[in-house]
């Protein structure tokens, strides 16, 4: 029998998943995969992704680097390099941390592929089974999956208009605490937050460094948007005010480009030395290709106007959208006003289900993400996250006005409003 | 106090230990990382590395290749791609898994960061703390970190000049089993071995396949060196012959360049979805950049041709390293005669340790790799790994010579021969 038809036939062999780590058990694809799958057409509008919007990068002058990085230096960037990644990278992320306050030194610089990577090296090096990880209400679907899948109890603290709110922090330690569970780290994102699209005011932060120290609990602040302010730069990084008990995660994913899956986590010294050990188990090294054409981008173009272009280019798209939204959304329905990054968290009345609600969606050619994908505690059913960093202007304008209808019809259809 | 004072004056905070997860105390730095730091001194000839030698590979053409991939299709290259890989790669790869016999289906590709990746995810889905994965007895160094990390037990199992012997397979089975372990999978690397540069013959590929088989134990079957064969082709992939209990694991660092930072998986169809979700929740996607230079390359260029010069060019360097190995080691010296790959594995006599003896190497310009590095259990200590693939043939000669002296030297204090 060939194996294509016996796959056909069997699926997953029945004594297959006793032969799996206990943890295979919370590798369960995402709710929002298949979603991705159906939005990527071209015939949908589709809100629901958090891809970046390259229409602004020069492809003839990132090409001329990268044939320029082969032409002089291909021997190295084509080569195996060190498990911390490229010291000349290192240097020039600490100048990119700068910009926000950080002060930092190279040597405390581990270069991941992407931040997404930091996360799990992270992750493996706390996270026994069962401990607990602290994190906004919602949070970025991806880091709550690598929460899953080292076993973690995910324990969600309260946001309003301003991010991370202090209180309900402390009281999620203290009732966390008073269950006997390990808290391992806080998992935040400060700048502009996935998916909330909320920024955390500078006392918030002060506050929140002050609670999670005499704690001793991690900060792990997440922070790919940060660069992205549209009206004003966002206060300082955490890692700013606290060197010792911040572990700051960065990427090049939105300030340059994904392709090249390149991040960094900025860690504590004494954490070093295990984040390098799980990292060369993980992959080895970092590409030196992606590290070395990063950085000779870095050292050639100017990267800050870069970075200037793509924030015009996300603050007219944001304009659209929250435009639009007032004049197409019913007057029930609230939202996060977001001053940088990519995304609008809307809060619909409770009665509507927004995971049901999303073939009708579909059918009306618009894709948005159920809020229920943002929380580990099927929170969220009654609110959605609306990115506007990938469509045209026209497209979103169109795209929010079938969501308004099929909100409305919606609210109709329970006799809300 | 400054963070950078505090770090030489502390180390690590005594109550950070408790911090961590029970896994990262096999963190430990691998005790060839500081050999490394010295062995790439530039007056020391370095037979420790397992760097490709990229002297043979064309830069002006790599540099041409990526440079039309991203005028021509950067929008793409330089995006977030699929978790599992660039479709157009996946079907690439299958050609090039054809040149060893392997008939496999695009979609039980998974392509990794590296194949240190693929070996990290195997061990996530599979390796519950205590576990038993039967290796060969030296392996790959790599592959035991990721194990130990993971908190497997690894059990060695016996090879000679033909590689892992299936009678000692069948009692590592019985005993292990007896001693009520679970055996998670056979992690072997049939080709060229690393460390011990043998090659399995075809009849001892098929017995171990059907052990295997029978006692329901997965093979990985690591294949980095498979087309590097410098007389005749290896015989067929273990794969060829087994598509639904081997798991397959290539890599285009030593056929086209490491810095890519490519490898892959060939899973059973069963394991698929798993391990996609585990690459994505580690890595989110893998570089669309690396994967489509690699895929253009493949598509424009006479990359079979590019493999036959890497061979020839590893061939001369085996030669130089044989003869010089023949004329300068004591006789009392034995070692394998490695038919491709990058590897001679030394056996010294039992007297000798190997590790005691790399500051006298060092002192003679020239650096190995003790044999205790390839064993989870303290073996191999009168052993050592000779690299002949970054050297010159001359620089092989050289080393080879000074080797032979310091040898003859630890003998004659140890009054032996």
């Amino acid at each position: 029998m060939s194996s294509e038809i016996k796959r056909l036939q069997t699926g997953e062999p029945e004594n297959l998943t006793e032969r799996f780590a206990s943890r295979a058990a919370h590798m369960k694809a995402s709710e929002i995969r298949s979603l991705f799958a159906v939005a990527s057409r071209p015939d949908i509008v589709s809100l629901a992704g958090g891809m970046p919007n390259l229409s602004a990068l020069p492809m003839e002058m990132m090409a001329s680097v990268v044939q320029k990085l082969i032409l002089e230096n291909g021997q190295e960037a084509l080569q195996y390099g060190s498990g911390q990644g490229h010291p000349k990278l290192r240097e020039q992320i600490c100048d990119v941390m700068a910009l926000e306050g950080i002060r930092a030194h190279p040597d405390d610089v581990i270069v991941t592929t992407g931040s997404q990577q930091a996360l799990d090296l992270i992750s493996r090096i706390f996270i026994d089974p069962g401990d607990v990880v602290l994190v906004e209400a919602p949070s970025y679907v991806g880091a709550l999956g690598t929460f899953s899948q080292y076993e973690a109890q995910v324990v969600h603290v309260a946001m309003d208009q301003d991010g991370l709110i202090p209180d309900a922090l402390r009281q999620a330690i203290t009732s966390t605490r008073a269950a006997g569970r390990h808290i391992k780290f806080l998992y935040l994102i400060p700048n502009y937050q996935n998916p909330a699209g909320v920024l955390l005011p500078a006392d918030r932060r002060t506050e929140i460094l002050e609670i999670c120290r005499s704690a001793e609990i991690f900060v792990i602040e997440d922070n790919p948007y940060g660069l992205l302010g549209f009206d004003r730069p966002a206060p300082n990084a955490m890692r700013a005010e606290d060197s010792e008990n911040v572990i700051y995660l960065g990427s090049f994913s939105k300030t340059i480009a994904p392709g090249f899956r390149v991040g960094w986590a900025l860690v504590p010294p004494a954490l070093k030395e295990k984040l390098v050990i799980a990292s060369e188990s993980s992959i080895l090294c970092p590409s030196n290709f992606s590290q070395l054409s990063i950085s000779s981008y870095l050292s050639d173009q100017p990267w800050r106007d870069q970075i200037a272009s793509f924030c015009e280019l996300y603050r007219t798209r944001r304009d659209a959208m929250l435009e639009a939204m007032e004049q197409h959304f019913p007057k029930e329905a609230s939202w996060t006003n977001p001053e940088g990054g990519f995304y609008v968290w809307v809060t619909l009345p409770p009665e509507i289900d927004t995971k049901a609600m999303v073939p009708a969606a579909i059918v009306a050619k618009v894709a948005y993400v159920p809020g229920t994908a943002f929380y580990a505690d099927g929170f969220g059913s009654w609110s959605m996250r609306l990115s506007y960093c990938y469509p045209s202007p026209e497209r979103i304008r169109d795209g929010i006005k079938s969501l308004g209808g099929v909100i409305k019809k919606e609210m109709e259809r329970r006799s809300i409003g």
